[in-house]
């Protein structure tokens, strides 16, 4: 018998993260990682309500304790630990500012997130993947994908913090796609370019008309399609953009 | 009334070029232009016997009267103008010797397919293009793809003809995404990264395992996959590759 | 006896192509290459004047019979065909326009200098290069240096022809920097970002304060920087802007 | 009266970092940062033989405490802080291993070193900087150079965390260019693409021919290259590699 192939979302908030987790509940039972409750509880709820599965875990990514305790759970809850997909999705707050006011915990904090987080989780979800590309019954290859920004291909003056820790995500993704690629893991980073339009928050970027922030329903799209390429033609690192953005 | 809106492949022959036609015929009637009737002949047939409808047009992407004239035949067919999307897949000769020995001749000829055509095929088609994006009854937004490969990021020694070409037909593509984004177009470029798996062509690359030859149905599923994008989510670049592919 | 060493500069004007053409002529005999008599004769003159040396010839980058023409007469001047450094600096016209209003003709004449021309121009040139790497009395290894714009990195909207010739001109370079780097010619590419300051040229960009505006006399000192580097410390590629520069 | 201009070395060894402190040593009196303060006494015995000045300071990059110390030092030897340049040159160690085998100690010490170091290093190196930027007998403007490798740019399989780090090292040298080039200040970043000839160290890559070692010294005599440009031509970023080096 095969195990139940999962799929776990880390950093799900309102916006890109529960976006995806919907669009995967369609075919998997879903995991959804976050720090505070608040941030699933709703979704899973909604999830379950509408006939997927999803189950909500409480967890810090830039925490190795935290994120083995997390999985241990998983594991528990789906036995067999085969991870269709993982989407890291988390993201330390964006600072602008000059570079000689930055502080040292914040310059620090995007890297917990950003590098050590992606890291970690990464460590942690590989195994369950690399599960995945031998069970014969998969529907398609497992894929690992990391939310990224313009920042990780552009570094621009007062986002020292933002920038280093972008291009270095985007690093991890292209070292593990060349490593993993060939177990058949399909590792993608996807290059957000834009403010993204999150559902229920009103008052982000409010001055912007919707067709200057993207939807995330279409990213989480965008996701999918990446999780269903065959392994005769992985993408590796896409952008995604409004049609009115400059760039 | 609304016009037809139809779909053009510029380049069709036996491997991405088919694909992308049968692809989008599912959706739309396709013209099929390629310089010799025997390339698109067969596959015009096989796809007006399974339902759908293409039409194949002798064509010669670096000749602005070729391109003029079918373009005319194509308004005959398709009154209207509205084009909802166009792939250009045509590609010269790939050479690789050393430079010394490259002719002028072999490197006017990259020129004129891979530049040149591609100015003169964006040049006649984004007018349909900008006519589908005004359309209200379109399912999605109109899309221009270039079909591209690796040597347009990377230019090695002895392909000077192909990178050079490559490099441009890039530059075009993303020149035009920044002018035609914010009229509705939506304009993208496939870094076909690896050999391909030219069906029917036994004798193409045999010595290499399936595994490591990109399925052309798969990039005709990505190129459709960047057509049904919403003007909120655009992916402007695309890489291509299989799974144990070295880059 | 060892054959006498030379320098050619492809495409001298008052800018750039005048600065560099000085620069080497404190340590070389320069040859100067431009479509116009005018646009050499008084800059050979001030060279010789001032106890350097330097012809110019008359010449069509882009036409293989004039190049061949003009490298025969070249030999004649340095008989042993001897060359310590060529600089390719010649470039079509800027435009900037939108797409679906350039011509055919605009966009081929970017092709046919920065391409053609840059690919003529390093076929003819190389041997002479080579030559010069099997001269054990040659200060420096010999050096192949064009000139490009930021235009070979980043393409803008409505800047096709520029864009496409541009980046098309980098991957020659680096397509030769790879080929011929382990043959012991340094081949770089130079991407010159921003207005250029004109000596002489009072009108070109008059609105700009001389702070943003490049000084044609360091972009000399960098190329000349380039050649004196050794083999063990090739620089191929660099970028030069002002400190005020946006980018 | 001016303040004494000096020159500062973060990351001394007897590789690139000695060669820039001698070749710096030219023109300024040196500081020489590095942790044990074996990595610089010899060497600042030797310039100051030679009649140049150089002190050496003991100093963790990675720790705020011990740079502000170090800093305090500087201050007292060169009262007015008045830096006319800054190398960042120190690394943590180079670890290439299957990614799922590397530890988050390995993780977080390249971080600490090339991030958090570059972080802090500059952090308080700039104010020092802006100060040259403001003496109006300074000879050149103020430069900070961070060394980098080809990692930053190209993320390979098995070097996760040495690419994260370049990649992030890289990103923030941009940024920082950004910010502080209209403020006078240069930032530039050099990829180092290859294996360095290190003197004294028989056993380092004792299998390659000098050849295709980059020689420390002609790094160093670029990074002095990059020094001496004036505000109307900074470069921002080089490639420093061996004509023979694959890339």
């Amino acid at each position: 018998m095969t195990a139940q192939p999962f799929v776990v979302v880390a950093g799900v908030g309102p916006g890109t993260g529960a976006s995806v987790a919907r669009r995967f509940a369609k075919a998997y039972p879903v995991v959804l990682l976050a720090r505070g409750t608040d941030k699933f509880e709703k979704l899973a709820q909604e999830i379950n309500d509408q006939g997927g599965k999803a189950i909500g875990i409480s967890a810090d990514v830039s925490s190795a304790e935290s994120l083995a305790s997390a999985f241990q759970q998983i594991e528990k809850e789906f036995p067999g630990a085969n991870a269709a997909a993982a989407v890291f999705n988390a993201a330390a707050g964006f600072v602008r500012k000059p570079f000689l006011e930055v502080t040292e915990k914040e310059f620090a904090s995007a890297w917990e997130v950003s590098q050590k987080g992606a890291f970690l989780f990464s460590q942690h979800v590989l195994p369950f993947l690399l599960k995945h590309a031998k069970d014969s019954s998969a529907s398609h290859p497992p894929t690992l994908i990391f939310t990224g920004a313009t920042a990780g291909v552009k570094a621009n003056a007062r986002v020292a913090a933002f920038a280093t820790s972008n291009f270095a995500k985007r690093a991890l993704a292209i070292s593990l796609a060349k490593e993993f690629g060939p177990e058949g893991v399909h590792v993608a980073w996807a290059n957000i370019d834009g403010p993204i339009d999150i559902p229920g928050r009103d008052d982000y970027r409010k001055d912007l008309p919707a067709e200057q922030k993207i939807d995330p329903d279409e990213i989480a799209g965008a996701y999918w399609g990446l999780h269903v390429q065959s392994k005769r033609a992985f993408t590796n690192e896409i952008d995604i953009r409004t049609s009115v953005e400059k760039w």
